[in-house]
């Protein structure tokens, strides 16, 4: 595996469940900054549900392939904080994460071939426990390791320390029961993994899964054919932006409409 | 028309209604900094109503004034994404504009002189459609032209492309129907543009506009002279900060007490 | 008294009620970047609750302690702009706070020494008035300081104006009326302070101050002894990342689920 060169002026990205009414995303900030003052930091969101790990996971897979290489992504969304639960930061030959080891980081990383879903078995990447306290705040709080861990620890990357001196290897993470798409008969079961702020139902259905002349069906609603745009029919499914199949309503919001919400199943097939 | 010089670190802002919860901004920031890495990024409001493009033409003419000269302004709130709608970056001697040719940026450009608000046509300014492939990532999507068409070309120009390079020069851009001042015997009629989190209803009066001793209508009330801050009285019609006449309530909701709403009337005549 | 050096790259920190909807905190930023574009600005909050200086006081003093030596904190939650309440500048061995002169430094000017809270007598600190007009955006509207005196206040001094410039040396500040932690009997009486997005009620009692074994009351229940994390116990009482006293529920709202508000008595006495 290829590591990325150290560039001058790291991005850190974070997200997080933390909210924006209280001050501890920007404590996060004040650490980061108090060691690595050049850092660029980018919020991906702190408005992800309380302790929802598997939205944050979500959240995560949708955006980093689009920040450029050597990007350090933060992610604390910890119901396990202050338990038995690793800090952890994994390598890949495009980014490094840092946070929870719980399953937060498993949708970005089974993309690129980084770790096998099911197992959490590492594949083409490094992992280490953030176990040295030399790379922590002391005294280390059990109720806020997005400062004194996770910030420290991006910090400390995006200073040029290595990867291997935050801790120990690990050979794999903690994994994440996410719906799975399954083919039955001629159908292809999905789920709706996220509606968006525009109502949209994104689903886990990618494109190249979907045949030629689909038919969905969504609530009670069976939808024919893909749309252009959401401006194209009433209802719509239309490939979104990230290349999976979006229930979307024309100037309105389909998971309303159609009464959808996360983990509904989603199902396509070839029209006859 | 003198245009600034290119500066070092340049400023981008960013308006959409993407929300705070989704990762839509977060992957415009990313494909921003993997091409202009030393862009300087700054968040207007995210948090437009859901496809109103006339409150992101208010917040932008709001905001644009008070940063330094060359800043590029994205603006996204774009119900008519992957429709016929052209893509746009309009140049005026202070600033760029960036963004769908659907009125967004009409009335921060008209207060310049750089467009005609009756028909589009422009003046002090020079404006291209962004029809380039070379500066737009590829495979361009049709739902999310604010990662594929206009975070690039911000970028780009951050960069130092100049504008001509990104399409066709155009004569005329889109308009937006906003309600106008009029004048009815002798009293002023406008009405409420805005309200603020505070509760403040801002109109589309301006301040040069008010006779000396002006009696003011809105809803249910009406009021005598204006106050020179939000402590003045209980009930007050006040000059903004922007230079447009508000009707606000001392510590409390203007618009829930006299149930004022984004267009209503507002009625200013001078005292007998 | 010491004071820092001006570095290259000042951090400036803006907290305010000023909410996420409109063109305000932009329109400040806008005039920072004017007046210093090497200036690093990071947001606390924007969401404080409308004109609540004491929701701002809390904020501040949970987060200045982890920004750089030299950080400047700009925060404006003012319900009294544009009367006679000053606008200040208070620089002590560690930062800068810039803002009105309505207590919302107080919390965290306290901690330190710099003030004492009950007198608003200035200790190890120096403070201003911000009353020299060439640090003045002009014309100064009566509404909207923030940005037409607070923001400059701030750029001027990251870019290497000294604090005596801005205008005449003050000897006190303004108070604020906060609850104190008393004790009766053998009982520590203190309050909720706040009440964080996860629901957790953040009281004012200090670590240093709770006994060995101690019984917490607060609403309806009774929590016998301090539990290490949130994962603890289903209703556990908990030393916070900042040092004090907090009530939270596993997996959910502790405020909801014992009723408890901000100010309401929180109570801890030793076990017999």
């Amino acid at each position: 595996m290829l590591l990325f060169p150290v560039a001058a002026r790291r991005i850190i990205t974070l997200t997080s469940d933390f909210g924006l009414r209280d001050g501890y995303v920007a404590c996060m900030k004040g650490v980061i900054l108090s060691i690595s003052p050049a850092a660029s930091i980018v919020d991906v969101s702190h408005t992800v549900s309380p302790q929802d790990v598997s939205e944050g996971a979500f959240l995560l897979a949708s955006v980093h392939n689009y920040f450029p290489e050597g990007t350090i992504h933060l992610a604390v969304v910890d119901p396990g904080v202050g338990t038995a639960r690793r800090p952890i930061a994994v390598q890949t030959s495009h980014a490094i994460f840092v946070g929870p080891d719980n399953g937060i980081f498993m949708s970005a990383l089974a993309e690129s071939g980084a770790v096998d879903l099911s197992t959490g078995r590492l594949g083409n990447a490094r992992a280490v426990e953030l176990a040295d306290p030399e790379f922590r705040r002391l005294p280390t709080s059990q109720t806020f390791h997005g400062r004194d861990i996770f910030a420290p620890a991006v910090a400390f990357l995006a200073s040029g320390v290595e990867l291997a001196r935050l801790g120990p290897d690990l050979d794999s993470l903690a994994t994440l029961d996410l719906p799975r798409v399954r083919r039955r008969g001629g159908a292809i079961i999905g789920a709706v993994a996220h509606i968006d702020t525009f109502g949209n139902a994104i689903t886990n259905i990618s494109a190249r899964e979907i045949p030629d002349r689909p038919v969905i069906r969504a609530g009670d609603a069976e939808i024919e054919g893909l749309s252009a745009s959401y401006q194209d029919r009433l209802l719509a499914g239309i490939i979104g932006s990230s290349g999976f199949l979006e229930i979307s309503v024309r100037n309105g919001n389909a998971a309303q409409y159609l009464g959808l919400r996360k983990g509904d199943t989603v199902e396509v097939r070839g029209a006859r």
